[in-house]
C-alpha cells in the first residue's frame, strides 16, 4: 500500500492531518525505530514528550495529543496502526498462490472446489471439505472426514486428522497439530493399556491457533475450542478440554484432559491446569502459574499452586522478609531468656 | 462397529445384561454428554447415583452395581468401554490407506517391503527397514539407516533422523522429532563451538510420543526410551538420557541431558528435571516441579527445587500462614517490651 | 573416520601417546558405557581413579593425568574427544545427498544455483535466495523473499515464512518454525481483533536452533537472533524479541513480546521471561525461573518472580524450616504467657 502521504493516510484512518507539511512515507515502525520515511504511532498510555525522541516521519496520536511532528490525531492510533499495517501485509496470493498445485494429493471423495489456494505437497483425505475461500500453504496434511470452514488460513506443514471440524476465518499456524491422539490408558498386566480416542476437535469461527500448537482429539466427543479464542506458539490442550470463548492463551500454556474453561480467561506464558478443573469466566492467570483447584469467575491467581494474585505477592513478600523474621525470633528468645533470669531473681529476693 | 444391541454389547465385553429392555444403540460418549442412543460407562469411582443424571441409553456398570437404566454388569467398565472403543475406531485402511504411495521417495537402499502403508510424499533414506505391518501417514520423513519395528504407526510430518532405532508396536504422533542433534558445545575463542553428536535413539517396544515430543540423539551411544513407556504431548528429552520402561511422560515436560529415569516412574505435566539427575523407579513428580538432585526409588515430589510432596504441601501452608505469623512475632515483641517495662519497674522497687 | 590407531588419533588431536602399547580403536563413546575397541575422554573435572572403572580401550586425558590405561594426553580432552566425534558424523552428503532433487518445487524467481542440496519435497518461494554451500532436508518449506547465508543446514520440515533472513553457518532443526506471526490484538466490539505482523526474524550468523522451536515475526520490524547464539528444543521467542550474541537458551524457555536480551545470556531449561523486559549481559537464570522485572549485567537468578539467586537460595532455605519457626513462636508465646503470670504474682506481692 505505502508510499502514501500523510494526507492519504489521514483518510485511510479516518483521522486528521495535524500541520501544513504532508511527507510521503515509505515504511512502518515502532516508535524506537522509525526513521524519517516511517510511519508509526504513541500509544494513549505514552506521554507525548515520548514522540519527540523518535525519528519517525509521521505519527498516529490520540485526538488531543499534540507533538512536534507531523502527526494524524485519531480516536485509537494504535487501531489506526493495525488499519495500515493491513495494507502492508504480503499479499495473500503471493503467499498462497491461488489454485490447487498440482502436485497436491486430493482423494477424489474430498471436496476443494471452492478453497481459493492449496499448495504444493498438500494431501487431503476421502470425505474432507474446505470451505469458500480458504487457503492451504504447502505441506499441509489434512485426515479423512474434515470439515473447514470459509475464509480458513491453514499454513505449511499443519496436520489436520480425521474428523476435525474447524468453523470459519479459523488461522493454523505451521506445525500445528489438530486432532492427535489423547493421552489415556488402563493399567493392564503387561504395562499401560491405550484407550482408543475415537472422539474429535471441535474449533468455533475466528480462532487463531500459533505455530507448533497441539490439541488432542476426546476420547469420545468433542475437545472443543470456542469461537475468537486466540492461542499463541506451543500451547498443549489435552483430550475433552472444553475452551470457551474469546479466551487468550499465551505461550507454552497446557491444559490437562477434561478442563472447563469458560469465556473470556486470560492465559499468561506457561501457565499448567490439571485435569478435570473448571476455570470460570474472566478469570486471568498470571505467568507460570499452576492451577490445582476450580477457580470462580472473576479470579486473578498467580503461583504454584495457583493462589489468589494479591495474597501471593504478599505471601512471597513475606518470604523474601522471613530470614529478618527468623532473625527478630532468635532475638526475642534470648530477650525472653534474659527477662526469665531478672523475674527469678526477682522472685528470688522476694521469697 | 456400532450399531449394536446392548445383549451384543455385553457378549463382546464378557458382562451381564441386567433388566429386561435391549436398546440398539448407535454412539458412545462420556456420561454427562451421552443421549439416548449412546453407550456410556460409570466409572467404580463413581456412586450410582450419578448415573440416574445420566441421558446414556445403556450403561456399562461395576459387578454390584445397581441403577435405575438399562446397563450392562462388567469387571471393569472403563476397560470394557475401551474394547468398545476400539470399534470405533477409524479403520486404519482408511487412515492409512495400504500401499506404498506413487509419491513416496523411497531409497533404492531402504526395505519398506514388510510395511503395510507408506503415505504420500513420505521420503525413506538409504539403509532404512520398516517392520511387517508398519503404517506411515503422510509427508514421513525418516533418515539414513534407521530401524522401525513391526507393527508400528507413524503419523504425519514426523521425523526419524538417521540412524535411529524403534521397536515394535511404536506409536509416533505427527511432528515428532526422533534424533535431533543434543545441544552440545564448548566455549571457544569466538563462542561456542558445536560437539557432534554422532549417537543414536534407541526406542523400546509399544512406546508411544504424543504430538510435537522431541528426542535429541546421543552425544555418543544411545538416548534410550524403554519399552511401555508413554510419552504426551510437546515433552523435550534431551541426550543421552535413558527412561526406563513403564514410564508415563505428561505434556510439556523436559528432561535435560543424561539424567536416568528408572522404570515406573510417573511425571506430571511441565516437570522440569536438571541434567545427570536419577530419578528412582516408581518416583511420582508433582506437575511443574523442577528437580534439582537425584531422587530415591518411591519418591513423591513437588516443587521448584522440588521436595517431598508431603513436606511442600506442608511449607505451602506454613507460606500461606505467614503474614499470621509475622503478626504473631510483632505482637509477641510489644508484649515483651511491656513485660520488660514492668519488670523493670518491680526491679526498681525492690532495689 | 575410525578405526585409527592411539597414535593416529594422537596426531589428529595434536596430543602426546602416552605408553607402549596403541591399539587400534573402532568407536567412541562415554566412559561408563566405553568398551575395550572404544575411545573415551576423562573431563578434567573427574579424578584420574575414575578412569580406571571404564572399560575403554584408550582415552584422552589432560596434560599431567596418569591413569592405568593406554592414553593420549592433551591441553582439553573434551575439545580432543569433539574433534574426534567431528569424523565419526554422518557424511553430509548421505545425510543430504547434493544436488536439487526433482520434486523439489522451486519458484523461478528464487535462486537455489548455490546450494548444495535441495531434499525432496523442498518448496522455495519466489525471490528467495539460498547461500552457497547450504542444505535442505526433505519437506523444507521456504516463503516468499527469504535470505538464507552460505554453509547453513536446514532439516526436515522446517518452515521459514516469507522475509526472513538467516546469516551463514545456521543450523535448523525438523519442525522449526521461524517467521510465524506474532500474538497481537486489538480489543473490538466482536472480540480480539487481529493486528497484522508486517515484520521478520532477521538472524545472525553460526545461530543453531533445536527442533520445535518457533520464533515469531515482528509487528514491524525484526525479531533478532545474534550472531553465536544456540537455542535448545521447544524454545518460543515472541515477536520484536531481540536475542544478544552467544547466548544460550535451554530447552523449553519461553520469552514474551519486545525483550530484549543482551549478548552472552544462559538460560536455563523452562525459563519464562514476561514481555517488554531487558535482561543484561552475562546474566545467568536458573531452571524454570520466571522473569518479571529488569535485570542489570551479570544477574544471577532463580525463582518466580525471580529474584537474586543467592537470595533465593536462602528464601527456599528458610522457607523449608518454617515449620519449625512456628513450633518456635508457639513455645514463646507459652513462655511469655508463664512470664507475665509470674510477674503478675511478683506485683501483687509487692503491691
Amino acid at each position: 500500500m505505502l508510499p502514501l502521504k500523510l494526507s492519504e493516510i489521514a483518510k485511510l484512518v479516518g483521522g486528521t492531518l495535524v500541520g501544513d507539511v504532508d511527507p510521503e512515507l515509505t515504511g512502518v515502525a515502532g516508535l524506537a525505530e522509525a526513521g524519517a520515511s516511517d510511519l508509526s504511532f504513541l500509544a494513549e498510555t505514552k506521554r507525548p514528550v515520548v514522540a519527540a525522541e523518535s525519528g519517525a516521519g509521521g505519527l498516529l496520536v490520540g485526538l488531543q495529543v499534540v507533538v512536534d511532528k507531523p502527526c494524524i490525531q485519531v480516536e485509537d492510533p494504535y487501531r489506526a496502526f493495525a488499519l495500515v499495517l493491513a495494507g502492508q501485509q504480503i499479499a495473500a496470493d503471493r503467499a498462497f498462490p491461488p489454485g490447487v498445485h498440482s502436485t497436491a494429493v486430493i482423494d477424489p471423495a474430498a471436496d476443494v472446489s471452492r478453497a481459493t489456494a492449496v499448495g504444493p505437497y498438500c494431501v487431503v483425505g476421502a470425505g474432507t471439505v474446505l470451505g469458500t475461500g480458504t487457503r492451504l500453504g504447502s505441506h499441509v496434511s489434512i485426515g479423512c472426514d474434515v470439515t473447514v470452514g470459509a475464509d480458513c488460513v491453514i499454513h505449511p506443514q499443519a496436520v489436520l486428522r480425521e474428523g476435525c471440524r474447524l468453523g470459519d476465518r479459523v488461522i493454523v499456524h505451521a506445525c500445528v497439530v489438530l486432532g492427535s491422539d489423547g493421552f489415556g490408558y488402563l493399567p493392564g498386566p503387561t504395562g499401560m493399556q491405550k484407550v482408543p480416542q475415537v472422539g474429535i476437535v471441535a474449533v468455533g469461527d475466528d480462532v487463531e491457533f500459533g505455530a507448533g500448537v497441539t490439541v488432542d482429539r476426546a476420547t469420545t466427543g468433542r475437545t472443543v475450542i470456542g469461537s475468537g479464542s486466540k492461542i499463541d506458539n506451543q500451547v498443549q490442550i489435552a483430550h475433552n478440554v472444553q475452551v470457551g470463548q474469546h479466551c487468550a492463551l499465551s505461550a507454552q500454556v497446557g491444559i490437562a484432559g477434561s478442563c472447563v474453561i469458560a469465556d473470556g480467561v486470560i492465559f499468561g506464558g506457561q501457565v499448567g491446569v490439571g485435569d478435570h478443573i473448571t476455570i470460570g469466566a474472566g478469570t486471568k492467570l498470571g505467568g507460570q502459574s499452576g492451577v490445582t483447584n476450580d477457580l470462580p469467575a472473576g479470579s486473578r491467581v498467580f503461583g504454584t499452586p495457583a493462589q489468589d494474585a494479591k495474597e501471593s505477592f504478599r505471601t512471597t513478600a513475606a518470604t523474601r522478609r522471613l530470614p529478618q523474621l527468623q532473625a527478630t525470633v532468635r532475638e526475642l528468645k534470648q530477650t525472653i531468656a534474659q527477662l526469665e533470669g531478672r523475674l527469678a531473681a526477682v522472685e528470688d529476693t522476694q521469697s
